[in-house]
């Protein structure tokens, strides 16, 4: 397998390729990258360098993705050569927000009211949309953005403007969608063979903080409707998305309606749990899925998982300095992705199974804590 | 760290490290050695190559081993620049069984009686010691044996004459051992930190054939006196050894008695089971101790764990052409070791987990069956 990119994402699934004897080669644009750090196989180049990826395509059967950074027209050429999985109709869907939106839309798939600002005066057509359904309104990047990049609330139409003139300088598009009061933020994984065999792990929360994901939390806590409507969604969702491996569905719960927000076609920081918290971890099941091998169970190990990322410090500090402290809180799973420390970076994760939803959050946030990484709510009990 | 050594157990060192954030550079004496395969910091040389040794600890601050195939006084000179853990005085006992057997007995550990035969006539030493103890008597060579090569039971004079002759052609000093008849065989896991703390996992059954270890089984199903005798001299014998890091304790029931059959100071083919089946594996819990960081937790992630081994088959089949076979059998975790396919190879194992102990060993053996690895027994029942 050959996989365009070399971040955690990449480094997670090479754990689990050398497991199952896979061999794996990243395109790496950096040596310093996460996974090329522990790869011997690169191909070293950017993801929008038709000759790398050639040369990547050239040197293994199927080609998968650790982002959607991604132009899904360089990867034509090499489909004559190699299998593209996702397959590039349905990675285009991960890469265009636009694109991604119209086509769950034609789906009858739950999601927020939106336009596409691709007329001639996209700031009017903002307007118009906002006159429609109040502000605030949201606007996002359809290609691009990631981790709260490329998204922006903005409450009236001078901030709209400031927005739109910005991305027009850019050459991006926009949308916009109606701003949906959230209670809570949900994530379902679903992998799936390229002959449509589905299966997903249980919905799980996802707590955000300045649209980063901060921790990931599984029971999600919530009613048991809205956690099976979630799951019900997220099914339908890779069915019509279509892509083989994991799809990554993003969810809101907020005005009594469970509504989807965005889609990644591969593994997702939601799913980073699943290593130790599910029979099968989202990694093995992306390449088991990308393969068309049969895919795992997705079973959980114990009640309750919380997974907390964890970041460079403001400081300075780097949590690969301080691994000692968080291995000595019992039952910690770390997980370092090898990256240079600096402030803010997302560097690894902690995990912790158990049986008590706060005991196992405040475990994974005492390792998270001694890694350098404080909860950046006032207190933890803040977003429960 | 650096591992001297690239095979199955450096292989699966490396994906623990990599969950670690530890960088790891491997000795490899091959560059198709299994963990070569997955390496990108690979020096290339044999054990006993001072130089390569040299260099591979030039560039590791610890550093640790894959197997016990390795000069221990080749490792003094390192020892300026570098941890060696094990501890050179522990890897000895690895090394040599006859000065294993002498510091087991010296402490106390029940073993079974033996004799060096490093006198003037060897094969008059083993006549007179067969005289005490009775024929058959067991004949192993002190150095440079495993999976039962080096390992003779001889049923009398003329036979052991035989090997006798061999191993002094070959300048390999024997022991003799009293022939123990095996209930059945046991292992335990322990790990330690260069300040001896320590772990130990549940005592495992091993199940071998032909003197190779086919599967292990969690829990042993032995009387919870004999478990306990197991894992109480399993823990002297890591206190007497000293090593950081995982040692493997072999033991044998029979006779009435838990006696020790051979010890490893290493991650070993019986703690496998450990990657899925214990909250911290192995290969985790030996990167910590020999690191000098906490020890992770041991404990069971399910009730029963079934581990099977895979071995090319007799007819040349490579487990790698069945891969999409034995991931349909549901809770499989197949491991592939990336090695070329020989008949009678160790190429993988297969672990499976639930909650009764005939269910996870029929689902491993099955999707070993895939691999082309059939029970080598009359039926999977004779061994329990």
């Amino acid at each position: 397998v050959g996989i365009v990119g070399a971040g955690q994402l990449a480094r997670m699934t090479l754990e689990a390729a050398s497991a199952l004897g896979v061999e794996a080669t990243v395109l790496a644009a950096r040596r310093s990258d996460a996974a090329a750090l522990v790869c011997p196989r690169v191909v070293h180049g950017s993801p929008d360098d038709a000759d790398a990826l050639a040369e990547l395509a050239r040197r293994c059967d199927v080609l998968t993705f650790d982002h959607e950074q991604v132009d899904p027209g360089l990867l034509v050429p090499l489909l004559a050569g190699v299998a593209v999985r996702p397959e590039p109709a349905a990675l285009g869907l991960s890469v265009d927000k636009a694109h991604c939106r119209r086509t769950l839309r034609d789906a009858g798939i739950p999601q927020p009211v939106f336009s596409v600002l691709d007329g001639a005066d996209p700031l009017e057509q903002a307007d118009a949309f906002a006159a429609g359904v109040g502000w605030p309104v949201v606007l996002k990047a359809a290609t691009g953005g990631y981790d709260g990049k490329g998204v922006w609330i903005v409450d009236g139409r001078a901030e709209a403007a400031e927005v739109i003139e910005h991305a027009g300088a850019l050459g991006v598009t926009l949308l916009v969608e109606a701003y949906i009061d959230i209670d809570a933020e949900l994530a379902v994984q679903v992998a799936r063979t390229p002959t449509g065999d589905q299966v997903a792990w249980p919905v799980v929360r996802t707590v955000q903080h300045d649209g980063v994901c901060r921790e990931v939390l599984v029971p999600a806590g919530l009613p048991a409707e809205v956690t099976t409507e979630a799951e019900e969604i997220a099914g339908r969702v890779a069915h019509v998305v279509g892509a083989s491996g994991v799809l990554a569905v993003e969810l809101f719960w907020g005005g009594g309606r469970v509504t989807v927000n965005e889609i990644a076609t591969r593994p997702h920081n939601s799913g980073h749990w699943t290593i130790e918290g599910a029979s099968c971890s989202q990694f093995e099941n992306h390449l088991r899925g990308v393969l068309g091998l049969p895919l795992g169970e997705t079973t959980l190990r114990a009640p309750c998982v919380a997974s907390v990322n964890v970041f460079g410090g403001a400081d300075g500090t780097d949590p690969a300095d301080r691994l000692a402290d968080a291995l000595s809180v019992p039952g910690a799973h770390v997980h370092l992705y090898g990256k240079a420390a600096r402030p803010g970076r997302k560097l690894g994760h902690v995990t912790v199974l158990g049986t008590d939803p706060g005991a196992v959050r405040a475990l994974a946030w005492e390792a998270a804590g001694l890694l350098g990484t404080a909860a950046p709510y006032g207190a933890i009990a803040e977003a429960t």
